[in-house]
């Protein structure tokens, strides 16, 4: 058996969670798909990664484009020398913005559909197709606070959360048994990251230490998942700051 | 204070929940708006309806489709002589079907999805976009057991459905307070409509008596939403046959 | 067939959630067994509705103790000449008060749990026995916000309305198929009764007119449930107040 | 500082899930408080702990009486020389039975009551008290799928639990800011223990390999709760087997 591999959809800024899970799931040994819209900002992740001696490699990725999927799995599955296919994949891509309902454009609520539901099952559709034959691997998707609830102004983004928290339920009960283990992982608070300190950069100063969820804290509970044996698998379950209002 | 007005969008065959909606709204003494994609089958609703005295018209409407959905509300809310803008609408669209996860194709899925979800996030927009301002009116979306649960083989399905009710929710946070309210009907179970018998055509026998939702039945919960003081309102209700496992 | 008898258990003031329910069934020809632990009030309330020509008794009650439960419904199913045996039966007990969770004593953890779960588990069990057989019947249960989420000073009350939450499900899996309604009725906010404004008179005025939820709107639907098809029941329903931030 | 105590409520049978929790503390160097009714049983687990080189303590402790829960709490707060306070407690507790709902009678009801939530409350309000004016600390409860959702013949068992997940919620709520992190987790299917294979000792093997919850891969979720970094926290998680209908 060779090394194995996984694969990270949604990988933006290193200060964010999809960064934080290319290098959690590196220093765990694994050969790291590093899966992004922006070329510079994987690169980076990649670079960070190898500098510590750990396996990655940049796949430039619109997830939103089936092909892009497609091409992604074709290599997570075929990765290369002393590499295993990837039995490991997590979907972290999606936006958050606030907008008054009444100004929804048709185009934004659709943006958001495609970036955090339609992506999601493209990567969800792909990772069945390719790991449930082997019956093995686990998939994680990233969900919110949002995904179980609408709150004014978040209709658009709690549409596409709770679409892609359904993906995520269709295949834990039909591929769970056959060995291929989804779970859903709610957000419930701020990431300490790049998006959401750019644009408000006194954030974590005022929520206090901690006060933000810390992306490397949410990676171990991504990879205690991938962990756990099949005989106690988790669905779902949420993380939030311990500050944290709910 | 004229007659009053109600749009119905998403009807379909007369043996349908649509209809049933329309002729029940009809026979409290609203003027109707029937909308819906095939011309011949809103045609049909409205005749039923005007034999019997009642007031509608046929609105060929492809709620998937903006431009649609404002020329209907800009019907409804200048429906003509005698008629008040309207004040209740239904968002009843919407596809089902049992598909194997790993077959759904990216049009199946986003297909699922416009008509199940988009739509209504049209109507409920250009509802609020009309009826807020005006510090009234009634907004009910139809949802299902799939808007709480995916199950194997209806991911296309319950994606589209928890995504729309968000979009009710959402709604409701913001628009109760202002005097519109939204609600969420969960309809758990197979109608008794010409979409599913004329599929299986033994269902209802096989059932039993009651052991299929009564479209009637459906519509009268409806009616009593919308019918609900102010000071004690509905935003989700379930309704299954008696004999329903759940 | 004679006239219909209900049973509403849990009644106290006049201007009050019992009472209205009871007013409301007198008022749609029902003979109303008026079941409460204070005879004062259920006597009030039975006085109210002979002087308007409507038919109650009142049955001093204790819903916490199975005697006086059983002895209950011992009436209700044999309410004496021209009546029919109880189809319609409310549960409406139970306490709440903001208690600091490290000052709960034992003693008041179970005393809300006595009056909102155990008593109606007592009314639960004896309705299911004595309609059941039957094949008919409706039982509906008050439920609160609580009942699904516990919130800080609230963990006795939330405790005790789950678990009633509970009940009410199991009830209606199991007997629905059997021809016996089991619902549950959320109500999310102030109600407009003795008891809250006995403790804050200034309340009404503070939320405006209708920012609490109206007895006699709660009632309507309570009354529609009752009077569903078979073919379309609810099993659970949320009321709040237009203006209630939920 | 010292070596740290846990705490871990409702221990029977050595191949039970209290005992696998002890066990797993232990191993991560926990001096364990193993509290349980029955003193051969707690004993029992106390031996295998100690033959491994482990710290444990039996507590004789019905969890149902507060005496015996606050003498528990005055021992773990202090547990002598070299040991620090508790920061770790599980409540474990419960009972699980099929009872038709008509022939639950009033005693059993309570019982499951009394075992599964009132016992949890106690435990939870012992933890709140020691734990919170320190600003640490992990108290998990042990759910089932009846926390949410009554199915026919559990009406007890999901009553119980459901108010326990209140229990829990509300204390994560309260003092989660206050540094003390309360979780619950939801338990779905058969756990491979005494508990279920005495009563039907083919399970396992009609079930296949790992086909009932692995008691030791449960201990395992409950341990990286513990370990979690305060800014992303679980307040409830599920865990099943992979094979288990949901």
């Amino acid at each position: 058996m060779g090394r194995p591999t996984a694969a990270v959809v949604g990988v933006g800024a290193e200060r964010g969670l999809g960064a934080a899970l290319c290098r959690r799931f590196a220093a765990e040994g694994y050969h790291v798909l590093v899966a992004g819209r922006t070329p510079e900002k994987i690169d980076q992740v990649v670079r960070t990664i190898t500098a510590k001696g750990g396996g990655a490699v940049p796949v430039p990725t619109d997830a939103t484009q089936e092909g892009d999927v497609i091409r992604l799995f074709d290599r997570a599955m075929a990765p290369g020398d002393g590499l295993d296919p990837a039995d490991l994949v997590v979907f972290n891509a999606g936006n958050n913005r606030k907008v008054d309902f009444r100004n929804v454009s048709a185009e934004l609520f659709e943006d958001f559909w495609r970036v955090g539901c339609f992506a999601g099952f493209l990567v969800g559709r792909e990772a069945a197709r390719r790991l449930v034959p082997l019956g093995r691997g686990t998939v994680i998707f990233t969900g919110a606070s949002g995904s179980l609830r609408g709150k004014p102004g978040f209709a658009q983004f709690a549409a596409a959360k709770a679409g892609l928290r359904m993906v995520s339920q269709s295949m834990a009960r039909e591929y769970g048994p056959l060995g291929s283990h989804a779970a859903h992982v709610m957000i419930d608070g701020g990431i300490e990251g790049d998006r959401l300190l750019s644009r408000q950069p006194d954030l974590a100063t005022q929520r206090g230490q901690d006060g933000l969820l810390g992306i490397d804290a949410i990676a171990d509970t991504y990879w205690q998942i991938h962990r756990q044996q099949r005989s106690a698998w988790t669905q779902e379950v949420d993380l939030r700051p311990y500050r944290e209002s709910f």
